[in-house]
């Protein structure tokens, strides 16, 4: 049975996401209709580009991504749908793609060109599903679209490094929700500029100088339970998507505080890292 | 496989939707339950009754729609099973279906009397599980309840015209997941009121006097994109479904803003179009 | 078809839920995936058990749970499954099925300890969707884990009687999507201590003394409903699920307030029935 997700800023509340898995039924009875999340904030194409490349690889090849962020049809807003690492991802060409197409080229792109038959003012219900079924009847994406080379980049994907190569300036790209703040500095390119050397990790007047394997690495189980004070202090770990993680143990937004409401770090913000000398 | 929907005002969090889909496989193994939404505000007659009527059309013919918003059964507040447009409701007789049956005639109305087997507060577990795989296995209506010919009505559906036929007074009746206003004036009324006249939207002190056809058509793309500055402008479109609404563009009530939060627009507020002379 | 349900804190805006979902279908085309709750409070061990214990049972036996708060693995943080009930649950041994188990006794528990062949940031994904698969293809406990006896408890589980059996002291431990109020004290408890007594029920500075059998019991139906007050009233039921709660007629914490918001009771709070001399 084929899978189609849904990776939306519809919310939680609408009728959108309802009846765009009404119409998908509708055309095909025999789907799997599974949600990645409709909580996106409403036009953020840079959090959708994280949960899309995060969720997509867990899911079988051959599953078809429908993304609807920001997807009114216009001049500068074409449609379009990609295949990429035997996945299919079916949005507005935005920006959503560039975060997955930066890690992973896509083996074809197209410009959807369905829409003299289709006038819509809910692409997603009218356009992406149409395209979503047809590619999970097997169709191939030249019939619904034409051939493009490249998509539109966001900004601010990769960290800058200096020319001395001893410091990363990163940004924060998602708050998850503990209120870890995520920054765009991988594993891989940490390690690569890092080499052997020591550093310092700064985010605003806050300095971190040790990276966490996990969370509760920074609890010491010999001191009893009732006698520790682990829970909320600060740590940065590589999260489990392989980027560096300003975080608090056991955090809560709305209770013990989080690395986002703690620290005062949101969306953009600034993350520096500096080597030291050998 | 017959799909049932869950609409309701159970939350996000609570084990009431999660109790009410395992009641759902417990009975019938091979159907399919879909979320329409459990983010209705709690007790919402008019939110609910926007959203079912939204959604299920997207639906297959013979979908079974379960809508658990005040569902508590008493003297007042009865529970009816609707047959409409090949659809099935279940729910109170608390309003939900007005909306839909004032667009479309139900074709038959039963109110559920199978109570007396089953003493239930958490009717829509008990009872509207029961009703809803009843009829997913091809039972009739008139098996678990006794037919009626009314359903109880809502108020402020239908905007008001004045005599002399140049002012329509509608109100709000939605604010969706962007922050936009919608309104009780449909595009086919307001053009069966406006025949060839200019108008003039007014809501609060904010007046529009055009109507756009898509959220992006108030962009000037000919002005180059870091120049402009259409993001958080204010407009008035016919959206998706049909309702005039009051928009800002590219809105996000927790960044720039958005129409309801903006102009500080709510549920129930006045719309007025007043048209002018020809 | 086997049925595997999430109840996690993953909230429903990041990738977590999708990507579980994703590797659920990866490793097994046929299965049904449910989801109970990812809005539990981060962290919040009283919450899951509560929500879990309320909702699996509703499920056909044969269903396995993976519950996923607090899963990291750590010295004092184990991985457990569990049957019981002839259901099944995949968790962090950290208190979450005390409060299952102190209904109904485990017919097997056992340490998950398949560690040792994945390394995990996520344990959700890649730990607990491996021993789900395993039970759902028909696999034992035994082959995932050793078997052990007990678990790790959870305190303020259950309410506290004086010496002189007139005073349950029961606490808040848990608010639900309308505000309500739930305590730990079950109707078969209360009624095994009550006799024939008459009572008082008090939560900070208000008193009950009547626990009705429904909500809308406190409406007096021969009053026109414009004349009747009873929206926003406080009042005493059992619950669904069993439990006094304080709640407040068709309450709605954003607008006219619930039981939570209007008398300032919060998780944890203390809530006291005084039994009178007969």
């Amino acid at each position: 049975m084929p899978i189609i997700t849904l990776t939306t800023d519809f919310g939680e509340k609408d009728h959108f996401a309802g009846a765009v898995k009404g119409s998908i039924y509708s055309e095909l009875s025999d789907v799997r209709i599974v949600d990645i999340s409709h909580s996106i904030s409403p036009f953020n194409i840079s959090e959708a580009a994280y949960i899309i490349l995060n969720a997509y690889s867990s899911f079988p090849k051959g599953t078809i991504h429908i993304i609807g962020i920001d997807s009114e049809l216009n001049l500068e807003n074409k449609h379009i749908a990609i295949k990429l690492d035997e996945h299919y991802f079916i949005c507005a060409n935005n920006g959503i793609m560039s975060m997955i197409c930066q890690e992973i080229a896509p083996e074809k792109i197209v410009e959807i060109n369905i829409h003299d038959k289709i006038e819509s003012s809910f692409p997603v219900l009218d356009v992406f599903v149409k395209v979503a079924c047809h590619i999970a009847r097997g169709g191939t994406l030249e019939v619904i679209g034409k051939v493009i080379n490249t998509i539109k980049p966001i900004k601010n994907l990769i960290p800058f490094v200096n020319d001395e190569q001893n410091q990363i300036i990163g940004s924060v790209i998602y708050i998850d929700n503990y209120g870890n703040v995520i920054t765009n500095i991988k594993q891989k390119f940490f390690e690569s500029i890092q080499k052997t050397r020591s550093y310092e990790i700064s985010a605003r007047n806050y300095k971190f100088r040790k990276i966490y394997t996990k969370y509760s690495e920074i609890v010491n189980f010999e001191i009893p339970e009732e006698k520790r004070n682990d829970q909320g202090r600060g740590l940065v770990v590589f999260n489990a998507s392989g980027y560096l993680e300003i975080a608090v143990y056991k955090s809560n937004c709305a209770t013990v505080g989080s690395a986002s409401t703690l620290m005062g770090l949101r969306a953009m913000d600034t993350v520096t890292v500096t080597f030291n000398k050998v």
